[in-house]
Order: C-alpha cells, then sequence, then structure tokens
C-alpha cells in the first residue's frame, strides 16, 4: 500500500520531502477525515512504541511510577491556575454532550494533565512520608491547533507527562536536573539526535510555570523542533490544589511540583528528518521496526538453495533477539532495496547463490551504503557492530549538522540574515532573560521571526558588550532560532 | 497510600468485598471529580500493561498489525451503518468545541471504531493483493454509560480492537475461529479464568455485525462478565463504506470484515473477581508487577546479615528475569506479608537469621500459603515451579467453580430460583436463537432478569423437548445468565 515512487530532494525542499516520505514508507495516512488528526500505520505504530520504552525505562529506573488518568478535565481544575488556564483556554477541545443531553459541566480533552493530577496528588499527600511522588503517563494529548503537521503539531499528539511532587524545592530542582540527563541519554545517547538544551526565557515559560527547560532539535529546514521539556512549577499548582503536609513543627507546608514532557511524536519527527536522506528514512537499530532485512537473489535453479540458506541467516539472527524481515516476494531485489531503504531499515543482507555456497552473507548499511562479505557464522556478530556504527555514523553527522548551523550574531540583522539562510541557532548577547527582557525578545521576534530559546542549560556562557536589542549592556549569552 | 484495613468476606457480600479491594490494593481512585473515570494507580497500570501485552502477542503471531486511529469519528462516518449508529447512539460523548469556536461537525468519542477503520479501508483496499488487513488498536475507549463500577463499566476503558478485512467470507469466518482459540489460549491458558463460548443469539448482537461471538466469566456474585467478543460483520460495513475490490474477472466485490474487541478492562475485573479472596489479590505470576517479595525477618544483631542474604536472593531471582521486591521498610512482617498478600503478589520469600545461616528461604504460596523451605542454590527453579503450581492451582478453582455454576433448567421458574440462588449459567432448551425466538429470549429476561447469552461455541449440544419459554419443539440449547 506504500507509494513506492520517492524522489525528492531533502536538501532542495525539505517540506516536500518531508511531506512525502512520511507517507510513502507508509508512517501515516492524513487522509482520515478530521482535520489535525492522522492515522498511524503499523510502521509508525511500532518506532513510537519504541519510543516510549525507551523513555519509559529510563523515568522507571529513576524511580517514577506508571499510572493512567482520565482523558477527560473538568473546567473546574483547568481554572484553578490563572496562568495555565490562560494559556490553554484557545486550545482546548471540549467534550459538552453525553447521548442527547448537555454535560452540566464541559469536559476538556487533556492538553496536558497537571490539572488532573494535582487534584489527586492532594487526597494522596498526607503526610511528608508520602512524598516524593514520581509519576508518568504514557497518553495522547488534545490541542485545538490551526496549522498541524505529523509529529510535528497535532490535535491529537503522543506524548510523555510527568508529574512529581516533593516536599523541598531543592529536591524538586535536582529532578529538573535527571529530566535533562534523561533527555541527552536517549534522545542523543540513544537516538544520535544532537541537543540543545535551554534553560527558557522568563517570558517563554509554560503556562504556569516558574521555569521551563527544554530541549530543541534542529531540523534540515534549519528551523527548531521542541522535543522534550521539563518545568519548575514551584508551587504554583500545589497551593491552588492544595497540595501540602504538615511538616514536623505542624506547620502546613505546599509541595513543590515539576513535570517533564516527552514529546513522542516530536522525537519521531526528528528520527524522520534528521536522519533520513534522500533514499528515505533512516532508523538507528534500537528503534527500527525491523533491524535487518533479508533480501534472496536468486535464479529458478537456485531458488531452493538460496531461500534455505536466507532461512537459516535468519534464524542466526532472530536467536539473538534481532528483528529481522526476510522478503521473499516476487518483486525484484533492486525493488526490494529501494523499498527497504525507503522504510529506514538500518541493514540488509543479500544473500544469492554465491554466498550460499561460500557460507557468506553480503551486509550493507543503510547510512553509508558500504558493504562487507561476511561468513554466516559471525553474522549476529557482525550486525552488532554494523548496528553500533551505524548509530554512531548518524550521531556524528547530527551533531556536525547542528555545529555548522551555529552562528554568532552581533546585530538583530545579522540574525535576520542568519535566520534566512542557514537557519539554525544565532548565539547572542542580550541583557536579560528575566521580565526584564520581555521587549527584547518580541523586538527580536518582531524582526527576525526568530525566538529566543534561552541560555544554554548547564554551561555558564559569559555575556559581553551589548544587548543586541536595547543596546544596553549584555547579561546573558542566548540562543534565537525560527521554531515550529 | 494504600488503605491497609482489608476484612471483608467475599462469599458474604462480594460487592463491597470488590469495591473495598480494588481501592484498598491501590488499583484505583475513585475520587477523581468526573463520574465513570478513574484515576489508574501504579499496580493497577503494570498488570493492565501486561495484559495488553499477552494479547497483542497472540494477535501479532496470527499476523495482526498494530495501528493507532484518531480517538474522534465524525458523526458522518457513524451515520453511515444504520444498526452501528442506532446502537450507540445514546452512548456517545460529543466533542463539540474548539477553543470558543462552535466546531462545524460534532466528533464522537471512539464507543469502537468500525466507522474509523472503515472509511480508511476503502482507501487501503484498491485490488484484491492488498486483502487481508489484520489491523489491531490498543487504546481506550468511550461511552456515556449511567452506572459504572471500575474495571467492569465505565465511560473510559481500556480495550484492544482488531479489525480485519478480507476477499472470501469462509476467510473471514477462520478469523473468528481464530480469535476465539486466542481469547482462550491467554484467558484459560494464560490466567486461568474458565470460559463460557457462546454464539450470541441473533437478538443479541452487536450493532452492524451479523454475529457475535463471545467469551463469559461468571463472577463470584454469579453474574457474568463478557470479556471478549467477536463479531461477524459480514458486509454491513464493507457496503457503506465501499471497502471494495475487482475480482479476477472484473466485478466489484465487497470485502468481508471482523472485528475482536478484548475487553482489557474486564479481563482485569476477573482477575480480581476470581482469584480474590479474604486476603485480597492473587495475581498469576504472568502478570503480576512483584512476582515475588521477600520478607526479612531479623533482629539488630541480625540485620546486615540477614539484609545481605535477602540481596543475595533478590539478585538470583532478577538474574532469571523475575520481577522482585525486597521489602526492607521498618514495618513488622506481619503487616508486610498482609500487605504484599493483599496486593496478590504470588510468591512471599521469608528470610531470617536461621535461613541466611542454613543457606534457605522459605517461599510462601499465596493461594495455599503452603511453606517450602528451599536451598537458596536452587531458588529460581523453586519459584518457577511454585508459580506454575500456583497458576494451575487457580485455573483449577475457576473451572470447579464454572461446572458447579452450570444448572440444567426445564422452565422459566426454574432459571429464576437458580440466577436467585446459586447464579451463573442456566442450561435450557429453547425455541431458536434466530429471530423467531426473539420474543422467547424477551419472556425469560422479563421473568428472571437473566439474558440468553447464547449457544455454546464449538460444542454441538442437541436440543430436546419443549422451549422453556413458548412450549414449541425446542431446537437449541442456550445458556442464560444474569450479567454485568
Amino acid at each position: 500500500m506504500a507509494q513506492r515512487e520517492f524522489n525528492v530532494d531533502k536538501n532542495a525542499s525539505f517540506s516536500e520531502w518531508y511531506n512525502t516520505v512520511i507517507y510513502a514508507a507508509d508512517l501515516v495516512d492524513v487522509r482520515y477525515n478530521v482535520q489535525g488528526f492522522v492515522v498511524h500505520k503499523p510502521w509508525s505504530t511500532r518506532v513510537l512504541r519504541k519510543l516510549y520504552s525507551l523513555f519509559e525505562a529510563e523515568l522507571e529506573k529513576d524511580g517514577h511510577e506508571p499510572v493512567s488518568f482520565p482523558v477527560v478535565i473538568p473546567k473546574e481544575n483547568i481554572d484553578k491556575e490563572a496562568g495555565h488556564l490562560e494559556g490553554f483556554a484557545p486550545e482546548l477541545f471540549w467534550v459538552t454532550k453525553g447521548g442527547n443531553n448537555e454535560l452540566a459541566r464541559p469536559l476538556a480533552l487533556r492538553p496536558t494533565s497537571e490539572t488532573a493530577f494535582y487534584q489527586m496528588y492532594s487526597l494522596w499527600v498526607q503526610g511528608i512520608g508520602d512524598l516524593p511522588l514520581k509519576y508518568y503517563q504514557s497518553c495522547s494529548v488534545y490541542r485545538y491547533e490551526h496549522e498541524t503537521l505529523p509529529f510535528l503539531r497535532g490535535r491529537e499528539f503522543m506524548f510523555i507527562e510527568t508529574h512529581t511532587a516533593f516536599a523541598e524545592r531543592a529536591e524538586a530542582a535536582a529532578q529538573v536536573a535527571k529530566d535533562m540527563v534523561i533527555a541527552r541519554r536517549v534522545l542523543e545517547g540513544g537516538l544520535g539526535l544532537a541537543l540543545m538544551q535551554f534553560v527558557r526565557p522568563h517570558w517563554d515559560t509554560f503556562p504556569g510555570a516558574e521555569n521551563t527547560y527544554a530541549n530543541d532539535v534542529v531540523m534540515p529546514d534549519g528551523k527548531v523542533n521542541q522535543i522534550a521539556s521539563t518545568h519548575m512549577l514551584g508551587q504554583h499548582f500545589s497551593k491552588p490544589f492544595d497540595v501540602s503536609f504538615e511538616d514536623a513543627s505542624g506547620e502546613k507546608k505546599y509541595t513543590f511540583n515539576t513535570c517533564f514532557g516527552p514529546g513522542i511524536w516530536r522525537v519521531m519527527a526528528a528520527l524522520i528528518a534528521v536522519h533520513g536522506d534522500n533514499k528515505g528514512l533512516i532508523f538507528t537499530p534500537v528503534v527500527a521496526p525491523v533491524q535487518v532485512v533479508i533480501v534472496p537473489i536468486f535464479k529458478a535453479e537456485t531458488r531452493d538453495a538460496v531461500l534455505a540458506y536466507a532461512v537459516k541467516a535468519r534464524l542466526a539472527l532472530e536467536k539473538k533477539g534481532y528483528r529481522v524481515a526476510l522478503d521473499d516476494s516476487d518483486k525484484s531485489p533492486g525493488f526490494k532495496y529501494n523499498e527497504w531503504e525507503l522504510k529506514g531499515v538500518p541493514m540488509r543482507l543479500e544473500i544469492g547463490g554465491r554466498e550460499a555456497e561460500a557460507g557468506n552473507v553480503t551486509l550493507v548499511r543503510r547510512d553509508t551504503h558500504e558493504k562487507t562479505v561476511v561468513p554466516l557464522a559471525v553474522l549476529p556478530r557482525a550486525v552488532a557492530r554494523a548496528g553500533k556504527a551505524l548509530a554512531k555514523e548518524l550521531a556524528k553527522r547530527s551533531k556536525a549538522e547542528l555545529k555548522a548551523r551555529i552562528t554568532k550574531c552581533k546585530s538583530i540583522d545579522a540574525i535576520g540574515k542568519a535566520l534566512d539562510g542557514k537557519g539554525g541557532f544565532c548565539r547572542v548577547n542580550i541583557c536579560s532573560t528575566g521580565s526584564e527582557g520581555t521587549a527584547c525578545g518580541k523586538l527580536i521576534q518582531e524582526r527576525t521571526a526568530g525566538k529566543v530559546r534561552g541560555m544554554l542549560y548547564g554551561a555558564d556562557e559569559k555575556a559581553s558588550g551589548k544587548c543586541v536589542a536595547c543596546g544596553k549592556p549584555a547579561n546573558e549569552v542566548v540562543y534565537v532560532a525560527r521554531q515550529y
């Protein structure tokens, strides 16, 4: 069912490439008749599940436990935190009817679940012995967006949300730091997506948060994709929702909360966009639904021997836990090569009569197209090595690409020029990322269509000279980029 | 946070037992402020995930692939199949607003997704080469129910739905048979839940189906819980949605469709209710979030040695892939025993100073409370054996319970009496399960509050005598039960 034709130059027109490849590789079907809601085909569903489990494993190692909360949130909950309400009100889908009855209270489809979790946390936190709470849910969320693009912005998209409660601010701050480590470990370490980690400026925090910490990936068109963010909520939610306990001296204390939102959909967008090439997708072995595809090459007289040998190769790999497909369909080998390359399978085995006789296979890497002849006896080891090398190569490319997309700019004009050109990030000096800098942030955005992404997280970059916007002495180094 | 008190007699008051245990064992919190929507705590979330994966593994072995469809279905889709619309209209939740805008078309939260899948299938089926389609999605569904009870009937509940399309009716029929095998394999084989498999009577088919095949489990109060059902949809959906292809002779043919709905939530209800006892839940090892809990027993002077030894036992089991908890909290051993028994952990290790010295552990089974002293060296094997024995014992109990709940009845009065008494299934002779029998089905229901569950699937029971309802010659043997 996949549209087999794929002949778009990623560099010439990234947007056409992206829209074509997600359809050609059979990831989604956008023809479902509700705008902004897409159908995920098996190939993407399998990758998305893997992405979920990569994050879930890291979260569980860090002591988070899974929960499953309702998809609907009553309006009265959302009303409780003013900034949150204001931020989300225009984006909410409302369930107003059940059967033929108007519901007494409208219910929002969750855009994120702070206002559901913290209501329950107020019941669950009785004493300090109940803390910390570290829960996560893997779910889809709903936002009434106007412009949508699969995996980047949708009215329904896949998401993980963690919600924590701590007795002390310092513990919450430590959780933020852990979240940033988890994001880097999964995204950069596991998936080879080079990251920029930021403390967002004050004027661009999550609705209801004190501070937002975020992970940005640069896409091939130079725009950035915010993939995961962590919010220091302070006591913004614990106070209105009364998530509190008595301390040793009998004083009522409110918890400190954080939440972390790995955007599973957006990770997928980054995987597609950053690693893909003019032949299609490239998945690293850790998420590829099929890690190795075997393409047998035979004439009528060698058919049985080649197929039997191919099955042997498949079993040898499956025994070691690899996900393998043996493509014994009637299509030509060349057709099969193209199809599986389009779908991003990281390794291919070509097996013909010669290989079968000699006890070899030809192993081809998706990223470099490098071919190696490998004895069947050592195939699993060779596949492990090739898979690792591929993952490393993709990570290296992504890192180089990111590095090449950072430009130092001393003026707003220079920012505009850089963003019009190669895009990516402009490193600039600014007066402040606090509320005093809001006007400067606005000015930069108006003049360049770029947003201040924030200060580099975990680095302590020294500002010099003047703020690019107001000309006053600069106190902070920030990065400006156009975003999805 | 669990409510530790648990002192309800399951036999004396099943309903009180059920409502208490799901809260005491920390499965759900029903205090979320939207009726019929519950919060799933980690313990139930983990079991539900395992239930999903048991079914998913079987479905994938049978060639189904995972997809993920939107949560909303436009009204126009639901309108297309008259019976389906009529069946679901009173149960639909409607999304009518986005932000401050009325949506142009109301969107239903999926009550089940035939009308979403078949719309897409009409795009995906072009030729016979595209068939069969066998997809499933793991998701929650939404129904505007009035009486709700966690895991049994909710406004949001967890579900798997498969949707298939075949060229030939015989293939669809074969899929129905496969689904029934999968249900039996997972529910009875894997989880030890004794099943009755039925062909539902004509007047009780799924809206839009030709025939419904279902799996019923008897609950401790004698009412039955329909856990999974398969529907032969025939061409009821393929015609209005135009899921069609040209056959070899150029004739337009409509596909034959089936769908299978394992009710993950309802499986959970059955696990809780059927296997639980007056001490709480009992999970079989295959789904238990913790399979073995280790309770160390020490005085101040033996503390370090006992804990070190307990860690050794834990590692020995974890190395073999077991999910183990070592409860080294400050509570008393007795308190811990109660707590972990309440939560249904199938095996417990008691480790004291004597065991540590002798290199033994005491292994206690949750179902029989049988204690065995086991040398540490053979612990994983002993745990494997005990786990199997426990699963077997639970299955045996469930089978015996089911058998004891089947009563042969020759009159409607006898049905009423049996259902008022031990409940379960009344085996009766009836004129017909076709539309001619509708009035008899209705009469039985009016007089006994029992429903005709259908003919035993895969058995060929011979009717004798007269229809219990109309007195005409009986042609079919059916089973009557009260249901959840």
